[in-house]
């Protein structure tokens, strides 16, 4: 990793010690905190965090998910039950969160684009996982990967809710503009864009034709569930491997049904469940162009008292891990 | 509208600012406060507020909904991605809430009734959607329907977890008994009526025998799942439109099953999933015998601090008039 | 009833009013406090409330779930729409809370034993029905289950996202332990052991070895699902019959999706849906051989205000009295 | 107690266990159950609870106050360590709640009249303690006072935000109006009103010109703070019991501060804190002409869930009978 | 009022109806939206709302709270019953929300100065009062203060926990420097900077040696309430007075208890009181040379259900407008 | 430190990170985790966390304050503006929590005791401050003080609502248990014990008598106000200054107002304002022979979402080393 990252990384706040005996049970067991890079090197899985949502249009307490995330972890074994597979058997490291700024959004971004390249030209093994904040860091996150992979061209899957293809230039790169921002950068062609999720009132129409014009990919939620989620993700996934050379996994957890996202503030009635939801991560974890993903606008804020929202999350982490060990 | 509906009916206390430029893309710039009969008679949809919740046997806040239903509309749009359909491309209005009384909940029932058949009277064009309020007013907005236009014969789709037939002797015209006090009083026939959604221990055996006396059908949620909600939504609307000419539809936000709608203190455990509710929804409103419609019992003091139920409610709504849209 | 048991069983601290004229139609009108053991000695239904909870291994509310469920029962009717059977036709009785220690949790342990060695000696017709408390209260109640039928083989059905087979060396008999218990004790042989549910990450590898090694039988949620919950639930029961005398259910309600179950705090995203567990419970509730039962760690100090998951764990009860009606 | 009282006061629907060995140490111990009228006829104490709120101009759960005020009954022992005075040493019956019609609200106001008549009448030692319930019942408890003792000058000492001298012709007795009600229905002179806590903005200025008409006396709560609470409350009532026979007390829990009394919606910011509202209770209890009371307004459905209001609430009472034992 | 600032500042969301009569009971129906400048540019208090709250450096809702207090004025009346004044007798307008950016803080920041400074200059009897949003607009109203009078002196009271004297170097103008802000821009001296209530452990001891290198005054809580909190702040004005033309008044909700305002996170405990708050606020209003106020750090997504906070935030604002009045 | 301890004692689990530059600022700064004993024997403050709360006759959360303690302190610095005294200028260490066992109290009960013994020989200069967990933990802190130090009399200051005299014989070493526990043990004399808090309906008769019996010295709440909390507590110091080598401070939370400690499921309305606490405690603070003090029985996951009750407990804490700088 090149040495200018070190000051902008800062080292996960949470200890880490090494489980007694060296026998990893539970996540925060597993995951390492980036201490010396030589060693750490040929991590197979990167989480950085990415506390920004000052960014976002509503109010929002995304920032908040980096730390909850973390401390999710010991809520969890590494052994998928499921699969009989062990998550400790992939060596995982966090490098800790972006440094931000607080009165200059901008600079965010930048830093987040800054860490993002380094990361993508530090860690040529990994799946780099960001924890969000807002849907804005998806456009800096795939354009950081961009600065550090620029001869291959990107696809991405994202599931939710939303487009997120709103005009830029009214109120610059909020949560509601990251596809547009990397379509209008040229870092991504519409056309290698797909959007699974999609349902009911929550789109303006001239978005859906802004879609349409630069060929945007869309399955709604009702389309995919008559075909399989799983199906749905794979043809996706299939048809995008012919065009590009890395997939990118967008999350939005908005894409959730509220009942079962309470802490999402702008998930909505006639969502996923958990269940396709999970369902749809473990297929895209599995397909071997994806090289990167995260996950966003969670605010841990809103979540109720034992935590749904955010062990949903953290579960999101895990079967997308899951998914690139049963590649 | 005739005259003396205006003092009765206050004009909604929500501000409507017609959109910039005229381009409608949010639900609150799409429907109109009624300011100009001659304007608006020809609306096809028209919104009432029926806040109305003293008459529930328990203490509720239903009373509370069409405010929060109001304030609900900014967060969605008109543009129904599913169906690729605008609703901004007919007309609505919204007439404000029917006048009720503090103490006197007969007179409550009474204004009810009055403004109902004067809306059915002065919108001839319109579906009318009554906004509870408990599951009482449902009988007084049928019986204003049946003072309107007398000479129609009206049927009943309920999608409830109760029959509500409770008798009348007792404590009067409650959120109980809305079906019985339609059968008794001669304004619907028991073999009018079917009930979607019955389930689990939330009825007394004699008011089966009740209903199974007087012919009103019930489908269980249970059979309904076998068969597909969609279909038997179907069956009963076709069932029905060969016997009447005026379908009432009356959606009871209890027959959720409580973890979709923590906002309905009378939902329980096992009922409907808020997919279910909405595909059935969306058939009601595509048969072209549905007149009116109704969503009762919904409060918003118990819903949660992101408003699941309180959406889902307005989603239910939207989703109504899509079905409308769709015929 | 020995008489040793008296001053052990409290006698439930809610009142129980015979309804007037007789007719039952509430579940607080049908489960009558014991007070006459003689003429209730042939009661099919026995509830006892087993409220411990601080052998529980997180901080836990458990111990006043069976409150809630006895304060829950006037907001269920005893007749069963579904199946058009009325509860109220077989008889049932509450026998009170067993007595429990403040900070002897080895007593509390003894005194389950005694309480339930003592009521399955003292009710030969009934399905002893054990409201938690934590987990832990299960290796008590199949021990004395056991006392008291020493030559009949006892066999599992366990609904759950974990094995609860930890080891109980390092922290005696705790919610994580009950299974282990009754193996390591020799009163459940492993292969006698049917876990419906487990998903995911939340069982470490030395778990499934263990279970492995004792023949303990398990079918993953994402097995069961494909299969059906039902038909998945009687071919365990089918296997298991062909083996034992007598069948033990035990319901932990963390097997539900967290979403589904707020008043769970050990509840995981992606577990069962409530219509999951439901037609589970029933399938169990209608086989011959399914004489006991228990519904474990539900904490009514963490569910939300209208209390979907005291509602929930009540149904779960009446569900399964249905099943043994339908015998 | 005249015989018909008995069909309309519900026995309480809680049991009483007679404690063993007779020490009584908790209040749930001390309080009995009425059953049998010519044991109890000398009760020092009578507690009745009145749970209407559906007479509350905003959605009201003071429906849920008698239950909830039951149920707290147990977190309080008898001895009041203050006074060193045991609560247990005097006699107090519990009648039940006055039974109430759910859709007929002048039927409710009819029957408290009634009941409180009857108390008034069949329990000549007692103070009479409603538990509200809004604050409509007042009016009702004082016109049966009123209807048993006809010869008798009746005073109030309110504790109050609010006059409650709304005009009923709009919306008839509300819980807006008792003040009101009671005057012009000549109950209760204006000049033998005495309200103490009014502050801030939450009376218009025509209430306050109806008062100066009518001669009713108040004391805002900054004057009350500057002479002293107690001082304050002991001359409202030396200056009262020169005119009146009987002095009635009526605490409406608004009157305190919102951040002291969550689950008072109407409470506001500046009100009375916890221990100035116990300090004037404790004084109106000592006064010999003190004869009745309520506490109303108390909405347990918006309590926090340690329930400070609940509980507060139900200190208020104990302190009332604690200063009638220092009387 | 200067043209360019009709398309900045949008006029309120909320309807204002002229009330029936002409009789103003309500805080709703006194303050008039601003629609036209000549009728209004007499009024004495003018509402301005700055919903920012991306520049705060915890996660802040604080942007909800013009909306939240706009919608609280119903539940107050105009009428001071401490005073007997009515503040309906002086003109009061309400001229919107300053426009604010997405994800340029800086351009946020711009506006806000550039609305203050039209304000200031287009309505010159008012008492300019800004309903943040975070602290960090104070320093932007304030700078816009003193550009519309460059030529008056200005002097600031501030009732805060924090000294909010943090460098800008790091992290540009947050909440946490707007005191500091004023001081090196040379818009304030230090020395005509006047805190009362700090308190505890929340500032960091450099912030307290830049208060006393730059001759910033401050009465911690402790000290205030020896001397009493009216006499300390007209202590301080009468100080200000002596030094300045203009008193800006700051209210940081963070000085109250944290047991008061449950919807302030950054409130603590051993903070104000209600009762001293109110006091203090009062006391500032009447002196003449307080022109402008705010409150700011009041965020209403934390609040609990029953809106204490909220409510606290709206009288503090009536509180110092009844200031005005008595002057 | 005794050798012994090390695998007793869990270092603490939060990450301890030396400020840059070794400038402190905040209190995570500040109390650093125990690694070297050699190097921190002269601490003069030492942290020890006792997260057990199975012990509680009411299911409690208490066991996970010792976490949330250590959470809570990077929202406060070290600098006490009060005072202006730097509380970084006195070391302190934190040495974990004690190791519990979930199924044996007793075995948490002698580690605790043990823990204490250690603390008090290895750290001589120390104050030892526990934080509990339920207030069993009390009896077992002062008796390891009393092994480390036997020729030492020990006093007792307790602030509580309670006597926490409960007889041990029924149910063992519990929360209501330790001021008798120490009595009966002969550890503490009753007269050496000095009770300030008491007040209300919270203590039996018998638990008087028994205060009385045995000498125990308690000042009412409300004769406490009327001579002034803090020259209270310097009268029982000075008192018990005359008789014993060492004073003990034990901090119920539940003496605080359940208004103010809305994280204190056993606190009661009437109790202890936040500022007379904080005064009580700084005055403990401050007497050079208190030797160690705990905090207990708050209960994080009743808290609010702010955390009013944690921070609080915090503060109580700051406020007691304050007193420890003060002297």
């Amino acid at each position: 990793m090149k040495s200018f990252l070190f000051p902008k990384i800062n080292p996960s706040s949470f200890t880490w010690v090494r489980p007694e005996g060296g026998v990893i049970s539970k996540v925060h067991e597993w995951i390492e905190p980036l201490t010396d890079y030589e060693k750490s090197k040929d991590a197979e899985v990167v989480v950085v965090g990415v506390p920004l949502s000052r960014s976002s249009i509503s109010a929002s307490g995304a920032s908040e998910f980096p730390d909850a995330f973390r401390r999710a972890w010991k809520g969890f074994t590494t052994y998928n039950l499921d699969h009989d597979i062990d998550l400790a058997d992939i060596s995982a490291i966090d490098v800790g969160d972006v440094p931000l700024h607080v009165t200059d959004i901008r600079k965010c971004h930048d830093n987040i684009i800054e860490a993002s390249a380094a990361l993508h030209t530090s860690f040529l093994n990994a799946k780099v996982c960001a924890i969000g904040g807002d849907h804005s860091i998806t456009a800096m996150m795939v354009k950081g990967l961009h600065q550090a992979k620029p001869n291959e061209r990107i696809g991405i899957l994202q599931f939710d809710t939303h487009f997120d293809l709103r005009d830029l230039t009214d109120n610059g790169p909020s949560n509601g503009t990251p596809m547009r921002n990397l379509i209008e950068s040229g870092v991504v062609k519409g056309s290698d864009m797909y959007n699974i999720g999609l349902h009911g009132f929550f789109n303006t129409k001239d978005l859906k034709q802004y879609a349409d014009e630069k060929g945007v990919n869309y399955i709604t939620l009702s389309n995919a569930r008559k075909k399989g989620i799983e199906e749905t993700v794979n043809q996706c996934l299939d048809e995008l491997s012919t065009k590009v050379d890395t997939i990118y996994l967008t999350v939005d957890m908005d894409c959730l049904d509220i009942a079962h996202a309470p802490g999402v503030p702008a998930s909505t009635p006639g969502g996923m469940t958990t269940a396709e939801l999970l369902d749809g991560v473990l297929a895209a974890g599995c397909h071997p162009k994806v090289k990167a993903m995260d996950i966003v606008c969670l605010d841990p804020l809103k979540d109720y008292q034992v935590q749904p929202t955010v062990k949903l999350g953290t579960h999101v982490f895990l079967t997308f891990v899951s998914g690139v060990m049963l590649r």
